[in-house]
């Protein structure tokens, strides 16, 4: 009576997020300080100050009944149009308050699209390597999700491999930049080719084909470098937005997603994610969440202790003999792994308790993750382990 | 591509929201004060003071890492702990931590257990009137719902009635005491009796048949009337609860799903309800409310202001001649419409700026539901409206 494939999605569970515990229970059992946890993105780093200030000036100041009270499912109005207005200022797209629906985070909001999208069937294709948890939602949904080739040294979409896998049953494309895991920023070159081979196939097979803009990262990004914002390029994208990691706020799980004015089957759509939501039994989020979004949009942590991070980490490894990615966004260095066995080298150095994740999930076996949105100096103390690992398996 | 049910599914909404929004532009309008929103369950009584002094001092105090981190899926164990210890020894009942799942609401919880007895069709039953959105949740989640007659005068579950629907491809019955809209405390004679045939049927069918308890409005009863705890009189019951009404907390989602130790199929309900989470992308409750939930279960608002208002508008409405089922319980008033027909009462006192709810919905066409989770001032001041219609419709 109870169908197997469900009592499996949640014993099975997210593997990242068992690492993360498991590092939780050695960190109780040795001591928070000797555990290198680097495996999950929660960002260590503290929220802007401005959010704390906010909540708390929210809890005193909103009166009760528009506080606590049930919100309207899609968000509350003022919100939506704040979030509309504040994209439209900043992307020169003109998004209107009913084109914002609030969602419990990014991939909540990509779950939620890829159910809608994928509910007869289908696939969707997204670059190697990918968020594990995409081919989780593609599966559920009722579909299925095709990794396609990066080019290896730079983590950019090879558009050949995508051209090739971009047949008549694709409803969607995934971009995810900043990438998690690469930390790669997908060029601009680059999206408006694969934004005419899209037109052009859209055309060829007579039904929209959707990109979905994963982009929790958008403010994490280094050395100037630009992230291209998707629905300006391409009208039929649809946009997930969370502020877990601008903000330092994973745990409360709020987000958006946007849906391009304009864009193919607009209301239906919008429509169709609502009707998802409400057979969820998710009414709606929290105001006091909201409203902290809506003022504090655009602001963000401190994110030059990522780039200092990155900088340290990256430099140390590849000085190591590590083969890394160079990561120009998000929190993350993925490497090569050393033996070419992701988790074998996972499994050895987790036995100097320094949690890393291994690329399987991700697209890639022969890579790692490492999370470096940590406090620095736990950072720096971890590279005698690398050090030592290095040399066991004769880098460099 | 998109299809057609799931745009229904979010373009129709749910009946009572769309009356309660309809309210709250009504007031923009012509101002609060001159409607009589009485259409949504949302309490308008403060939650209890120590409420937002928790989520002070915890903001204030508890550091980022842990109030702004991602939580485990099923919630933070020291919360699970609390709250099995709770339910533990307030009913004498041996919950452990493992069988307490965070979720947002009762109404989620009872969404993903629907979800997970409903994969592969079946149906479930559930006492006349009930909660519109629960033939929702089944018909979304693959299978249907039978709504039972009840005894019309007190609204107690007719247990003749119940056994002759129950057959074999029942998979749970719904309760949902203190009952929405009715009011109703179902007796722990038939919940006995219910118990006793459930059992004897789940014998003979050669499955479990659960009982889902519904019990948001647990705490909300008047006069001393016992609620009877179902997971010590049936073993096979999910407890759904939620915190939105004893604390006046609607807007937060906050409320957990509990398997009752040594149930059947413990362990695949426990995956599947997680593993559908996960297929959702709904990660972890936030630890904010986790904690204030936490520290403040076992206490509630001023439910006095409720019993008052009960005693208020039962009166004046008996008085003037609607024929009300006494509510024991919850914060609703459940009345034959004037006329026979709902929708035509309803659209008739819109007219008047008074908003209630057809019982269409609640599987009762010839009756209406009013909510008086309102300030006692406000429902004083509709009486006038009340009697005007009663007039019009020659009561009493």
């Amino acid at each position: 009576m109870i169908p197997t494939e469900l009592v499996e999605w949640g014993a099975s569970g997210s593997l990242i997020r068992e690492i993360a515990e498991y590092g939780a229970r050695c960190a109780a059992a040795v001591g928070e300080e000797n555990v290198f946890n680097f495996s999950i993105g929660s960002p260590s780093i503290a929220p802007p100050p401005v959010v704390g200030e906010t909540m708390l000036r929210l809890l005193q100041t909103v009166p009760h009944e528009r506080l606590h009270a049930y919100a309207p499912a899609p968000g509350m109005p003022e919100v939506r149009e704040r979030l509309a207005g504040y994209l439209k200022d900043s992307f020169d797209v003109p998004y209107r308050a009913e084109d914002v629906l609030m969602t419990n985070g990014s991939s909540t909001a990509l779950a939620l699209i890829l159910r809608v999208l994928l509910a007869r069937g289908g696939r969707v294709l997204t670059p190697v390597p990918f968020f594990p948890e995409y081919r989780f939602y593609a599966e559920s949904a009722g579909g299925a999700l095709t990794g396609v080739p990066s080019e290896p040294d730079t983590m950019q979409p090879d558009l050949c491999a995508l051209e090739r896998a971009l047949e008549g049953d694709v409803q969607a494309v995934i971009l995810n930049s900043p990438n998690n895991p690469s930390g790669a920023v997908i060029r601009r070159d680059r999206l408006n080719a694969l934004a005419s081979l899209l037109e052009s196939r859209q055309e060829q097979y007579g039904h929209p084909i959707y990109l979905i803009a994963d982009e929790p990262y958008r403010e994490l990004v280094y050395d100037g470098i630009e992230v291209p914002f998707l629905p300006a390029i391409y009208r039929n994208t649809v946009y997930c937005y969370s502020f877990s990691k601008s903000l330092s706020l994973p745990g409360e799980r709020i987000g958006f997603l946007a849906l391009t004015p304009g864009m193919d089957e607009h209301d239906a759509l919008h429509d169709a994610v609502l009707g998802v939501l409400r057979a969820y039994g998710y009414l709606c989020l929290p105001p006091l969440f909201q409203l902290t979004a809506a003022e504090c949009i655009g602001r963000t942590s401190d994110l030059s202790i990522y780039r200092r991070n990155r900088d340290l980490i990256y430099g140390a490894l590849c000085e190591m003999g590590y083969s890394c990615i160079h990561p120009d966004g998000a929190f993350y260095l993925f490497f090569r792994a050393p033996g070419g066995d992701a988790q074998a080298f996972c499994r050895r150095a987790m036995q100097e308790d320094l949690l890393l994740v291994p690329g399987d999930g991700f697209g890639c076996p022969d890579h790692v993750r490492l999370a470096y949105c940590t406090a620095p100096e736990k950072l720096r103390r971890s590279l005698p382990v690398f050090r030592r690992l290095a040399e066991e398996y004769h880098l460099g």
